[in-house]
């Protein structure tokens, strides 16, 4: 590139934004779909229903501990497809520029990028770029979208949750929460807590083989495990019974949360997965799950009931009981 | 809502976000797809190849002569799909919102999306909502993502052009790109000049009941029309000539041109295509186009040589020749 920053121009549909695009976005996404150079890919169809799904990145800052927002994009998006069961087909990237964004930072989140597709084996199969004016972004914005396929066999949902069901979580809780506030905020701990940020799909792709029999699955991101299990009870018109000594939260994550005045339940993760299913699966699913590394620190945390349908309860470590409501505020703002 | 402006809450995943999906975006858009629910829209597969685009819009001022950014966004994606010869499927909607915005205008633009998509025929299956603190975002930024399924038999590409084939244009240009500008910059012409944001996919499937055997459809947006030529000519490896007078430019476009310093050949259009196909289609596709109000302008506007390879160049109406380049830099930011 002749210029060291993003200019307007790079967004203009003229010669500098072809030369962005031939210089930066394509050796690094590099793939069949994406060289077909049209304003859409075609792909083959592979049967089964379609799953389609949207999630826009402005996380701050950019880069922090265990990844950035271009690890975040590109796993969180094939995570939503996962949630839903569906095996990942391609993804798309839609990017905001600020003006004079330095180039170098953006060589560096699309190669991160391409290095989570690449491990994740799901095309970027096309794109979208445009430049606003300094001041009117922060830095860079991304969405990407997904599509997949899912088995016509499977019915995962959130209103899918029953009466005595085991709610079983993928592993620790509050890392990606504290690794961007921490670095938002210049403190480094002694045990330093990265974000969590990671592909989920062969994960799911692994626990269905255990059973298809699967009533709910969902990525605790923003708004945390809290939020997430309140949407699963508001949604299914049943109580969630979790358990507090049952919670993996990571000593570091303790710590910085009494620090910093946050509560690991609420912190949004970025690559952890909540299950819901019938109980007798429970411990056949949790043994495959810990045999990939995705899932080595899988739980059980609670089950549904019947009681206090559309609440969340948590029995505490001290033998109480307490509700988990959801926030109406605002706690971390652009986490993701 | 009980706020009149978002807040920086309304996307923290907590309740406040809920209120708002509640209140605004499922009303608004409902359709089954969308009350899934759940992260992903599931949708049955209706075979064919699938096609995927996307795009974000950014431009300034949301609201125009003729449209807003919300049409742009509906209209601007389901002709991404259509320029591939894809019957549209399904759309996703990523908003990142600013701190401030005041939630009557969003509530506007909402409407208008649905509006658009209810005209289209073509359903909001899944959205996303961020929201950024104040003067991070200019106001409101959209993505939207397309899915759509594309005949076997179609092959529609920039490369496809060949020796011969006619170049036809679907209407008036300029019209969006003066719309925007004279709205950014306070003109009133005597007569206004709207936008012509509109959905081209049933024009494509009319003019495909003529003949499957169109090499090249594009619709000229960012860039214009001289741009998407030289994007054709450098694909397809081809020459491209086009006569000036026979380019559809109304006289309102061509005085605000004159006016602002604008060539109307650079500027957006969002609701006009040009197709490239064997000459001897042309005039039963110019009528079948005629037939129907997107394309009540249809007409030729130049052919495909083997001359001068990559180049587009233009007949003037003096009886010389011009080359029309891609321009290198910035002529109209944030025009879409």
């Amino acid at each position: 590139m002749k210029s060291k920053h993003i200019l307007l121009a790079h967004g203009s549909g003229g010669s500098m934004m072809h030369d962005l695009i031939k210089e930066v976005f394509l050796p690094a996404f590099d793939n069949p779909l994406l060289r077909q150079g049209n304003d859409l890919a075609v792909l083959d169809n592979p049967g089964g229903r379609l799953a389609f799904t949207t999630d826009s990145y402005v996380v701050h800052p950019l880069v922090f501990p265990g990844g950035s927002i271009g690890e975040l994009a590109v796993h969180g998006t094939i995570n939503d497809l996962a949630m839903g069961g569906a095996r990942p087909l391609a993804l798309s990237v839609g990017m905001i520029l600020e003006e004079g964004l330095e180039i170098r930072l953006l060589e560096d989140i699309v190669g991160r990028m391409k290095l989570a597709a690449d491990n994740a084996g799901v095309p970027i199969a096309t794109g979208d770029t445009k430049v606003v004016e300094r001041g009117s972004c922060d830095g860079m914005f991304i969405n990407t979208s997904g599509i997949g396929v899912v088995d016509e066999s499977l019915r995962i949902g959130g209103a899918e949750a029953r009466d005595g069901d085991v709610v079983i979580l993928s592993g620790t809780i509050g890392d990606h929460g504290v690794a961007v506030m921490s670095e938002r905020k210049g403190i480094r701990f002694t045990t330093p807590v990265k974000s969590d940020t990671q592909a989920l799909h062969r994960l799911v792709a692994h626990m269905l083989e255990v059973t298809t029999d699967i009533h709910v699955l969902r990525d605790p991101t923003r708004g945390g495990v809290a939020t997430t299990l309140n949407e699963i009870a508001m949604q299914s018109g049943h109580g969630i019974e979790i358990e507090e000594d049952l919670l993996p939260i990571p000593p570091a994550v303790t710590g910085a949360c009494d620090l910093l005045g946050l509560d690991p339940l609420y912190l949004a993760n970025e690559g952890k997965l909540i299950a819901i299913m019938p109980a007798r699966y429970a411990d056949d699913m949790i043994a495959a799950m810990r045999s990939l590394p995705e899932g080595k620190d899988s739980c059980r945390i609670g089950r549904v009931v019947t009681e206090l349908p559309g609440v969340v309860r948590m029995k505490t470590g001290i033998g109480g009981t307490r509700i988990i409501n959801v926030l109406s505020g605002e706690m971390l703002p652009r986490i993701c």
